[in-house]
C-alpha cells in the first residue's frame, strides 16, 4: 500500500508579544509519523509511544484532522496511521498541532497535493479545537508553512509568512501540567487601551525586526505587558530563568504557547548552550523534573518522505 | 545672517490600525518656514498666514521645540522664525508637527547638525505636548524621517522606518473642529482582549505588508476595531466616504490621526484621482465645505535649503 513517513516539527505559538497571531518552527523535537492509504474504509491508529492518547479518530487530534479533510472529497480513502510521538502533549510546544498538521499534509501526498496549504491548515484546526476547545493556529501554520508565521487573521484565514535572520532556540520543558484551557481562562477579558497600544507596538517592532534581520530590534520588542504578567505565575522559575537567560545573552523569550515551557532565542549558538545550562542549573536546584533543547528556527516545516 | 528655508510635510498618524505607533509623511501640503540665527538673543516668531497662532515661543508649538533644544545647548543661540502655514490647524494631518519638527530640523540644520533625528524628534515631542495634552511622535517621525515609521514606544523613544510600495494617498479635509483632546477623551481606557488580538493581527499584517510590497495584505490589514468605531462618530459623513472609495478601488484608509480628514490610500493614481472626486460629491450633497489633496507618500521627510 503508498504510504509516507512525515516528520512533524514542535512550534512556538505568540513569540512572547504575538498572543493567538504569531509563530515559530523548530527543528526539534519532531514527531515521526507514517500514513498509508487502505483499501478498507475508515481511520485506524496506532502509537508507538506510551502517552496513552485515544486511538479513537473523533477523540485524537489527527484523527478528527483527517475526517475534517475526508468530509471534502467525494471517493474517501481509508487510512492505516501509526504515530510515534516525540513532542510530549501538555508541553506547550505544539504536540496536539504537529499530530494533526502531520497527519493532513501526510494525506495530501497521498492523495497526490490536491489542497492547498492554507485547505491543510484549515483541516489541522480541528484537531486544535479537539485539544483546547480553540480554533486557533499559532502552532498550525508554522509546522506546515515552516519558518515565522502571522496569523493576521482566522475568520477568515490569513496566513502570512515572515522572513528571519538564522536564530537559535533554547527550550526547557518543566515536567509540571499546565493546561491550555486553563491558561486560557486566567486570562482578563478586557486589557487597558495603553497596555494594547504597547503590545502592539512591540508586535510591530517584533515583525518589522524579523524581516530587516535586525537582532537589536527583535530584543527590544520580545516584550509582553498582558498575557506573560498572568500566565507566567503558573510556571515555577519564570521569572528566575528569564532574568538569568537575558543576562547571559539571550535575544528575549518567554513561555512557549500556554507553557509550561519556556525558550530564548539567541544569536550565536554559543549562547544558546550557555542558556542551556543556566536553565538545568535553574530546575535541578529546585528538584523539578525537566527536558532542555537547543535548536534552530526551521525554514522548512513538516517533512514528507515517500516510502517506495 | 545664517538662515534656512524648510518644507515641513502634513502626515497621517495611526494608518488606521497602528493607533499611537505608526505614522507616514505625505508630500502635500507642506508649511514653509525660515528659520535665521540672531545676534539677539531669545526667539522671536511671526506667521505669515491668518490662523492667528501664538507667537510667544512657550506658547507656540515651534517655540516650545525650540526652546527644549536649547535647554540641552550651553551656548544659546538667538533664533528669528518666519512660518507660513499651509497645513490648517486642527485638519488632523499633523499641522502641530510639522511646526515642531520644521524648527528643530532648521535649527540643527543652523547649528552643524550636532543632534541625531531621534533628538530631533524628542525636542518635536514637546510641540505635541503643548499641542494635544500628550508627547506622541506618530506625526513628528515620519515628518523628520519621511516614509513610514513605527514607533514601537515613547519611554524610551524607539522609531523604526518601515519601507513601503508606491503609494498615492488621497485625503479630504471636512472643514469641521475634531480638537484633538476631545478626540482622545471618547475613547475608553479599556478595550475587549479578542478585538485587541484581531488589532494587533492586522498591525502585524500592515507592517509586513508594507515591508514586502504586498498591497492586497495592506489592504486586507487597513481595518481597525478599536478606535475608528468610536472616533468616526465625530465625523460626518465617515461610513459613506469608506464605503464608496473601498468600493472605487482604494486599498483601504480611514482616520487621519485624530481627525477630521479622512485619506484613503491606492496603488495607482488614477484610483486616487477617482476618490477625490468622490470625497467632492459626498460633501458637496451635504454642503459641508471641504479641501481635498491627491499627493504621494514622501519618503523624504522635512526638506531643508539653505539660504546663502
Amino acid at each position: 500500500m503508498k504510504s509516507v513517513t512525515i516528520h512533524a516539527p514542535a512550534t512556538i505559538a505568540n513569540i512572547v508579544c504575538g498572543f493567538d497571531i504569531l509563530g515559530l518552527c523548530l527543528h526539534d523535537p519532531c514527531d515521526v509519523m507514517q500514513l498509508s492509504l487502505s483499501d478498507q474504509p475508515g481511520i485506524r491508529i496506532r502509537h508507538l509511544d506510551d502517552h496513552n492518547l485515544p486511538v479513537d479518530p473523533p477523540r485524537n487530534v489527527a484523527g478528527v484532522a483527517l475526517l475534517a479533510m475526508l468530509d471534502e472529497l467525494d471517493n474517501k480513502p481509508g487510512f492505516e496511521l501509526v504515530i510515534e510521538k516525540h513532542i510530549k502533549p501538555g508541553s506547550g510546544l505544539g504536540s496536539s498541532a504537529a499530530s494533526a498538521a502531520g497527519a493532513v499534509v501526510a494525506a495530501n501526498r497521498l492523495l497526490g497535493d490536491i489542497f492547498s496549504k492554507e485547505d491543510l491548515v484549515r483541516f489541522a484546526m480541528f484537531g486544535e479545537k479537539l485539544a483546547s476547545g480553540v480554533k486557533h493556529a499559532d502552532n498550525i501554520a508554522p509546522c506546515i508553512y515552516g519558518g515565522v508565521t502571522l496569523i493576521r487573521s482566522i475568520f477568515p484565514l490569513d496566513i502570512v509568512t515572515l522572513s528571519a535572520p538564522p536564530m537559535f532556540v533554547t527550550v526547557v520543558h518543566p515536567q509540571i501540567e499546565v493546561k491550555t484551557s486553563d491558561a486560557r481562562q486566567i486570562l482578563r477579558k478586557e486589557v487597558l487601551l495603553k497596555d494594547a497600544i504597547r503590545q502592539w507596538g512591540n508586535i510591530a517592532g517584533l515583525v518589522a525586526g524579523l524581516m530587516k534581520g535586525d537582532y537589536d530590534l527583535i530584543g527590544r520588542s520580545l516584550e509582553d505587558v498582558i498575557i506573560e504578567p498572568v500566565r507566567s505565575i503558573l510556571i515555577p522559575q519564570f521569572d528566575e530563568v528569564k532574568r538569568q537567560c537575558k543576562a547571559a545573552g539571550a535575544l528575549g523569550g518567554g513561555i512557549s504557547g500556554s507553557g509550561p515551557s519556556i525558550f530564548m532565542l539567541s544569536k550565536e549558538e554559543t549562547t544558546a548552550a550557555t542558556l542551556e545550562i543556566i536553565m538545568k542549573d535553574i530546575y535541578t536546584k529546585v528538584g523539578i523534573d525537566f527536558k532542555t533543547y537547543v535548536t534552530t528556527v526551521s525554514a522548512g516545516g513538516t517533512k514528507t518522505i515517500n516510502n517506495d
